[in-house]
């Protein structure tokens, strides 16, 4: 084997490396910088924290069999970095966090005090081919509320995602969120007379799920596969025409449902600016979803793209053999990122702390740095860094530690 | 194979779940608490902010074979979890954070103002024999100073060690630090005629590196395979008694070095009541150091360990073809943890945000409850926490409310 090739110093594909940006030289978008991932996760914990929700966290490492079982074994091969231990168990690196906290949740059920209002910060690997927006290591924040059947949970869970987004200071023309109800879809479909046949409701699924991806024509063709012009117009009327009659039928349907009507009264009073839709448009693909389905999108127009959705999936637990209703979401660090960077949401500044150079003329001088001057920076909360080149011009080692972020400089 | 044996619940063996205190109906000491470990990774990394560290991070994969070079081939396949991935690379989960700032440093070298002052926080696994303060999975917290030959950065690293054990609010009596200096062994080595014969400058590293847990008796037999009776003697009074002539030998070797000279005077004057100790009897086994060794342990009588070790390493890039001096130490979770706890410098309650419980009578109160109490909880940086049990007895509610953490109940 060929030893340099060993010993290249890129990080692993796919992975990144975070510096802090006081130390690099020439800084460049090439370069992750580890205040923009701080700023990403403690923004989040705060602004979680302080709607009700504890910080939970499990290992990386999972069984292999429990994802097989969950995304079935071709989608589990494909992405999952798996291999056997020394032991022969079959294990792999989490692909997501879903199945960890359902693991967590289920082993300790009878020692938990229900409703749990639940989140995590951890890092996943999935096998992709590393792409704007997707790398094969990234952090995901699992947002959950376990054991909660009131439909004001689901309220919570919107709202919620509308403090984060203030948090990072997000104008409302900056994201929209669209959401949808699997329940309400369903009886919107059987009223129709659509759901019978398992082909034509995959069909319409399908169709949905992509409609903001898809020309008219080519929904309209796929549709009539399988349905009359009638049922094709009255479809195009309830997801492109709100104000339609064939709108407020779907309407009616979710106004049986709490979390519905919640979400159509309090939204626009407590965020009057948001951008926040009610769509049959919402689908979230073939998952587990068993009632309210929502999605963030980010309005960039150079980098539109969904953000993160979630939903209520009250059939989590299952997988453990265990019961229990939960609704949830979990945005992932590099879309949100892409997020941040495009609309220029991150601090200047990578640190709230003020950092003092010292400049000593000689080692003589460092008894007095270290018995007296830093003490005193410590009392007043700020930090300090020592250059030692006692013998290099002074201009030149005050220019340095102001390059190095120091906003004070004290010569002794 | 088995279904049922598949989606056990119980976490990755070696690994922890970390579950929110308030969660919890009934704790106990083998439930890990993620209020804990936040407290751990809180509590240094602000210290170390404070002294000027700036945070970076780096992927959990690294590739095998930088592994196998640094480590012997043996080392690393008995404890690396490592496979092929799916493009052919041999990858490894990194087991230690000290290759990798080795690999992040060499790869923009030329692009970083050194010296750098450089921590991280990150998990690593090692496939070993879970047991009391060792995990397959643990966090250590890589700290260096890199790219500085000045002694006095050795001794900021000492100082910072007290600052973080001053942080964890742990008094002096609760642990100690010993050091050494492998350029002052070597000399005093050579000085007596024992370095030119390989196996007797082995032999004598050996004995010192297990000096505190090996009988006298046992340490004069094993020396005594390759010294005189008069040599014996003479390790024996330098080591065990700092005010003999002997040690006064060791002493002035060390004199010759400025780090050696700055710990000597300033350390008893800014922590007079810490134990820090110079002692020929620290190696750190075989490893790279270059200078400074030193090592800190808990003074717990059940629980009496080493806590974590480091030094001067001037050899950290060699690997990736670049050449920097460095000095720094790597505390791990799993065994500070044992000290926090058996000591207990755990904080009490779990987070320093106040949660305020709400009880409404129905659904019909929602309104008021979204539209007015919680906004302005938040204006208070409160954070809240609703019970919709509507239909349950009001006495049972407010108790569900007070023993989930909340502090405060409002009653609507």
């Amino acid at each position: 084997m060929n030893k340099k090739s060993f010993l290249g110093s890129s990080p692993y594909k796919g992975t990144r490396d975070f510096y802090p940006l006081t130390s690099i030289i020439n800084s460049s978008n090439s370069i992750s910088y580890k205040h923009h991932q701080n700023y990403f996760f403690e923004t989040i914990r705060s602004c979680l924290i302080l709607n009700g929700f504890c910080e939970y966290s499990s290992s990386l490492i999972e069984e292999k069999g429990a994802f097989t079982i969950k995304s079935g074994e071709e989608l589990a091969s494909n992405q999952l970095y798996y291999f056997t231990d020394k032991g022969d168990r079959e294990i792999a690196l989490r692909p997501e966090l879903t199945l960890s906290i359902a693991r967590m949740v289920a082993d300790k059920f009878d020692n938990l005090r229900l409703p749990l209002r639940w989140f995590s910060i951890d890092n996943c690997f999935r096998y992709e081919r590393p792409q704007k927006g997707r790398l094969r290591e990234f952090w995901q924040v699992e947002v959950d509320i376990i054991g909660a059947k009131a439909g004001a949970v689901d309220f919570e869970i919107i709202r919620l995602i509308l403090e984060i987004f203030q948090a990072f200071k997000a104008k409302p023309n900056m994201y929209k969120i669209m959401y949808n109800h699997r329940l309400v879809l369903d009886k919107w479909l059987s009223n129709n007379g659509w759901i019978e046949e398992l082909e034509i409701k995959n069909l319409i699924y399908k169709v949905l799920d992509d409609w903001f991806k898809l020309e008219n024509a080519e929904k309209e063709q796929k549709l009539l596969t399988k349905l009359d012009q009638k049922s094709v117009d009255k479809i195009f009327k309830t997801v492109d025409n709100n104000q339609s009659l064939e709108f407020k039928e779907y309407q009616e349907i979710a106004n049986q449902y709490e979390e519905m009507i919640l979400l159509q009264k309090l939204i626009p009073k407590l965020y009057p600016d948001a951008n926040v839709i009610f769509t049959p448009a919402i689908i979230r693909g073939q998952a587990y979803y068993t009632g309210l389905i929502f999605e963030a999108f980010d309005n960039n127009p150079t980098n539109s793209r969904s953000l993160f959705g979630g939903g209520r999936f009250d059939d989590l637990l299952d997988l453990y053999g265990k019961s229990s209703p939960a609704v949830g979401f979990a945005p992932g660090d590099v879309s949100v990122h892409e997020f941040l960077a495009g609309w220029e949401l991150y601090p200047k500044q990578p640190s709230e702390i003020q950092v003092v150079g010292i400049m000593p003329n000689s080692k003589e001088e460092l008894e007095n740095v270290f018995t007296t001057i830093i003490p005193d920076l410590q009392l007043q909360n700020k930090a300090f860094e020592i250059d030692y080149d006692y013998d290099r011009n002074p201009n030149k080692r005050y220019e340095n530690l102001k390059k190095r972020g120091c906003t004070e400089i004290l010569k002794s």
